[in-house]
């Protein structure tokens, strides 16, 4: 799965690999739109039909149909604002309107008219941009090179807050100034903010799961991995809260979908918002990840997910309101276990060390006097210092995990903050973050288990204990009256006065305190509320030396990524910044792979596939009635002669990472033949550099969610909806 | 790894697959070497260049160079009576001659000259086929029909002993009477044996074991699994006791190496020995096996793999003991694994009642008074009868597995077989077989530990206990005093008293006790002597009746042959006998294939994928030099230009099972260019039901082995000794 976490650069593998590279390599790169002008050529050599102007055009005809659901993507693929993106990425609202009685998660949802369409989960948006400007200039123009790194930081942070602000003045809209080269280049975005979002069609679980746990970050894939949403607003246009009186989105520009797809070696594009990577992180920080960071971050998470499961009984009420955590920790496990593994493959270490010393020859060559040594060389220094820290915060970071602790300190934050003018709050704690935290804390009510919560915090806090006394922090140890050979009925017993004496847990509590003073927190006999003010002083100290480094690495990384891009052009190639949750364009090929030495990926797998894999039991156990279409060979018009059956899944070479989940898979007209939802798991080390030899995405193709809609689910209205069109690009109903 | 585990039949697939199956699909068939001429023109068509009844030949060439190791097979590859095998046939001879010092095991042996090789491990034999004779009318032929199944069962095993009696009156030579078609016809199979071998050449683990327990069973494989032996004789050229007076052994044939080998798409053909095939199994036993023992199997195999790492440290002396048990028991599980999941995926059970309903029919339409149809319908109670059986009786089995009760058993059993003439003791406690009894009981030394002996057994007890009354045995519950709701601790305390106070555990006691009587052993205090002869009468009734059923059996099985091979040819198809451990042919092309929907193999795996699996961790852990040598592409002669690299291991789609391992695998023209040593997991259930679509043998190429003895051992020596031939059979030297 690629719901958010992470991917890295054509610089790495163009470097040192492409060179030697045969023909069917991944493409790396996932450009900003303004980019695609600069490599149209290259676009139009693999296949694409369109201008590349027409595709850079943010609220044109393709671009302006895709749009994010913060942490996915989606598109636009009716003039009735239907939306379609990943089932992974509508679970949480699948799930929201299931009940016993109503298993949606389990049966599949549809609405056979809008009437029927259900609520989505809260908090859930469609953000449509209207708007894209540079704004470098206002952000950290006029910035003196004296300034300490926390003042710089506080200056950007006032910049760009006022820049926001003045954005959001424009009702119903969310903006940002998304920081792109590491602060080479600030860039507000303007959104739409849908705000009434409804679940409008969600295939049973075992299609739009299938396969669940086993097969995610695998091929051979066969995840029926879509569903629908629609927008809604008022009935004046406007960005509105859930009314019945609000009306479905018109938007300016919507997909058509492909009843034709794609054939292995056609061109494909995505649009979407990838979430982040780290092609350009220096030497220091790749060896604290890849050295440290994560196989640390393994062991915890074995123990985590033990806790977890030792601490409630499979189909407990405790155990639900924890399966979605645990998802996400076991996906974090096989995705860590495939960068460690892609790293050793490709020799990551070492080849970002020759990458740094190629880079470090350029500049000696080519730029002496640019000034680019120096700030490497500061950068480096710093890159050091980072990475220091986190391996010292960490240990902490894990003891103050516990929910309720959470809260607590984001209550506490809260009372100081609501003293200052808006403006000069912290990010996260002004006006318009209030509904997200008030958001954040009901939800707490679906996702908090006392029992749970405090198994977990036992193995924190015995990580924590088993650090030497140097990285651990004195207010903690005090707080909580530590002792370095505690054993675990010792800490056990400690935290039983903790769930015993919180009030943190009822819903109202937390929601009444959001409008408390810091003094009527600080005389709270909660003993959660007592530690979070007792943890406060050092979470302000680490949060200061936090801004004070990022306010350094603002004036070193800017001139880092420059040098990157003047060395990259030097070469005859375009620098993408790394990825950042804005939209991007990445495009390849449909393309089957080698993952090893003596083993192929097909680039389709087809419905006799999920025949082959069927056990009758979840994760695969299809529902009967697709079986049987499939035993029937009964394939509509969606058969792809190739394959002699409809396409399920197919592997394209392009570059992508979490966030690009759902991502509207486009072909040479901009067409919708698939979505993306997934990535080999040879794949996921491209998130730190690029390996063009294995690197694939897997989508679910639009032959087979029609099919399914179709056949399986019975879904007309919805396909008669929609603009279906054929190999010619026209309407085929 | 093939390594005895064990396939089924022509029939289950070309009865109702063959007739779709395109083009690329494996050869089913273990023939015996003389049914080659029958099925010559496919033979001719897949490729073979040389004479059907030239390879029928057992005692020509090439045939004449198959031999077996008892468990594995081999081939003579020089006059000098060199042998090579797998790594994994020669391992426990590699380990017998290791020390911490001089750890061959991990450093690899090379033997650069005769008096530098080693003796192989005790009771390391090579058997060479000197006659193969038809005696199925001295065996069965006068058979009165009204005798009762014991009866049967004993006019059968005496005519067996006596041909084998008068047959080893040849000295120096072992004789066996293998049945072929359950019972159809019985061959005596006259072969040398060579008792002084020795271990002349292994690569390092980390070669002729490269993947590990990892990789067994899978594709893509790296595993150089090849070894060299010689066998010695007597100056006389006679079979004898290892001596330094010895004299390598030479072969009447040898086989030609080939440095060319083989491209994708090339003839092959495997002459090996096969153990134990049940593709004829009727539905009541393979409903018995896939619903019932093998999920059982399953459950037990993780307890007991449990106990045994529980039981010992690893590292310690005790875990050294079983390592070869638990590597054994994981191979096993894994295979088990694989079998239910092809059962599963191929739909076993439906597919075998169709095949009988296929059958039926046939019968009732083409032969309806040949008596099969009776012959069959009593075959099926007895199919059902003879897996009440297996259930009813599996946990006493288990219950009675510890290893020092099994001693006395035997010893036990030897002192009442003792007191009769030779010819009508037991199989197994003849004359003949005394060395091997031996051997069994000198071998426990380096497999038996109290500790983990008692832990297993443990296990084994809580299984027995945990059956209905009805299944235990009243002799055993009463000698051991059980009782229905024991807990562990109080088995647990019951056995101590065993292990305390036994001698068994001592060698010469046990050697010495081969003298004993009953009475002296009924008047022993050993606690597991007493045990055996409580158990003993119980034991006698349950060989009884398995005799009795399988004399039953004698008569009802060959009419069941007979009628698939007479429904077989009425359509086209020659029928072979299930695998027995005598010599069969098997043959195809190299091929790649696709295991699942979405993936192929390709058919060759190269150098570089060693070192993309490397990671200097055991068991891809390769040697340095080896890495250098690939880094450096230092080739030399054994380049395959389709991949660019030195093959390593090549796929086929011919049919094989346990006990081929070590097999040679052969080219159009009868030269070795590979040793078949495994196949994928997606193979195993053809031992069942051959499935044409995924079958795959794994091979080892002879370039590769070539070039590690050339380039990483400098074992110029043997590849003097040898004939290596190039692309036209002529020697490349």
């Amino acid at each position: 799965m690629l719901k958010l976490p992470t991917r890295k650069i054509l610089l790495a593998s163009s470097a040192l690999a492409l060179a030697t590279a045969p023909a069917a390599y991944a493409v790396e790169g996932m450009f900003t739109p303004d980019q695609l002008p600069e490599i149209a050529s290259d676009l139009r050599a693999k296949g694409l039909k369109m201008k590349t102007e027409q595709i850079s055009d943010l609220t044109g005809f393709p671009m302006g149909a895709v749009v994010s659901l913060g942490g996915c993507t989606a598109s636009f693929v009716s003039p009735q604002g239907l939306v379609v993106t990943n089932h992974h990425c509508a679970y949480g609202s699948i799930q929201y309107n299931s009940t016993e009685e109503q298993n949606y998660l389990e049966n599949g949802f549809l609405a056979t008219n809008l009437n029927a369409e259900l609520p989505a989960a809260p908090g859930s948006r469609i953000y449509v941009t209207v708007d894209l400007t540079d704004v470098t200039d206002q952000v950290s123009g006029d910035l003196s090179a004296d300034l300490s790194g926390e003042e710089r930081f506080a200056k950007i942070d006032t910049n760009r807050k006022a820049l926001v602000a003045e954005c959001e003045e424009d009702e119903g809209h969310r903006c940002s100034v998304a920081s792109f080269y590491g602060g080479l280049q600030y860039k507000l975005i303007k959104q739409l903010e849908i705000k009434d979002v409804r679940l409008a069609y969600a295939p049973a679980g075992s299609i739009g799961k299938y396969g669940g746990d086993i097969d995610n970050w695998q091929w051979p894939r066969h995840t029926g991995d879509f569903a629908f949403y629609r927008g809604y607003v008022s009935p004046e246009g406007k960005s509105a809260d859930y009314s019945e009186e609000n009306v479905p989105f018109k938007p300016e520009h919507f997909l058509k979908v492909s009843a034709e797809g794609l054939d292995d070696g056609d061109f494909v594009m995505v649009a979407g918002y990838p979430g982040s990577t780290s092609r350009y992180a220096r030497l220091a920080e790749v060896e604290n990840t890849f050295n440290w960071q994560y196989p640390t971050w393994q062991t915890l998470l074995n123990d985590w997910i033990g806790a977890i499961n030792d601490a409630s009984e499979p189909g407990s009420d405790a155990r639900i309101k924890y399966e979605s955590r645990l998802a996400g920790l076991n996906n974090y496990k096989k995705n860590l276990g495939g960068q460690i593994e892609g790293a050793r493959r490709v020799g990551l270490v070492d080849r970002r060390a020759e990458r740094e010393a190629a880079l470090s020859t350029w500049i000696a060559e080519e730029a002496p006097d640019s000034g680019y040594a120096e700030a490497i060389s500061n950068l480096d220094a710093l890159s050091e210092e980072s990475a220091a820290a986190a391996r010292s915060n960490y240990w902490y970071n894990n003891a103050t995990r516990p929910q309720l602790l959470n809260a607590a300190q984001r209550l506490y934050r809260l009372s100081h903050e609501r003293l200052k003018p808006d403006a000069e709050r912290e990010s996260g704690y002004q006006e318009r973050d209030m509904s997200r935290i008030e958001q954040g804390l009901t939800a707490m009510d679906r996702r908090y288990d006392p029992v749970v919560d405090k198994a977990e915090w036992i193995v924190f806090l015995q990580g924590y204990l088993d650090q030497p006394a140097s990285e651990r922090v004195e207010a903690l140890d005090e707080a909580l009256d530590l002792e370095t050979d505690m054993t675990e009925a010792a800490i056990s017993a400690k935290l039983d006065s903790y769930y015993a004496q919180t009030a943190l847990g009822n819903l109202e509590t937390r929601l009444e305190l959001m409008e408390a003073t810091p003094s009527e927190l600080e005389e709270s006999t909660d003993p959660f509320m007592q530690l979070a003010v007792a943890l406060y002083e050092n979470e302000l100290a680490m949060e200061a030396a936090s801004k004070d480094r990022a306010g350094r690495r603002a004036t070193l990384q800017p001139k880092y990524m420059e040098a990157i891009i003047a060395w990259q052009k030097d070469r005859g190639f375009t620098a993408y910044p790394d990825a950042n949750s804005t939209l991007r364009v990445t495009y390849g090929n449909v393309l089957g792979g080698s993952p090893k030495d003596g083993m192929r990926y097909d680039p389709f797998t087809t419905l006799q596939g999920i025949a082959e894999k069927d056990t009758g039991d979840d994760p695969f156990n299809s529902p009967q009635s697709q079986l049987d279409l499939i035993e029937a060979e009964n394939y509509g018009r969606y058969e792809l002669d190739s394959i002699n059956s409809v396409p399920v899944n197919f592997l394209t070479d392009l570059d992508s990472t979490g966030g690009n989940s759902g991502s509207a898979t486009l072909n040479a007209r901009g067409e919708l033949v698939g979505l993306l939802f997934d990535g080999t798991i040879e794949s996921v080390n491209s998130d730190w550099d690029f390996d063009p030899r294995t690197t694939r995405s897997i989508h679910v193709d639009s032959r087979y969610m029609l099919w399914v809609m179709e056949k399986v689910d019975n879904s007309e209205n919805l396909i008669n909806e929609m603009d279906i069109v054929n190999a010619r690009g026209r309407s085929a109903r």
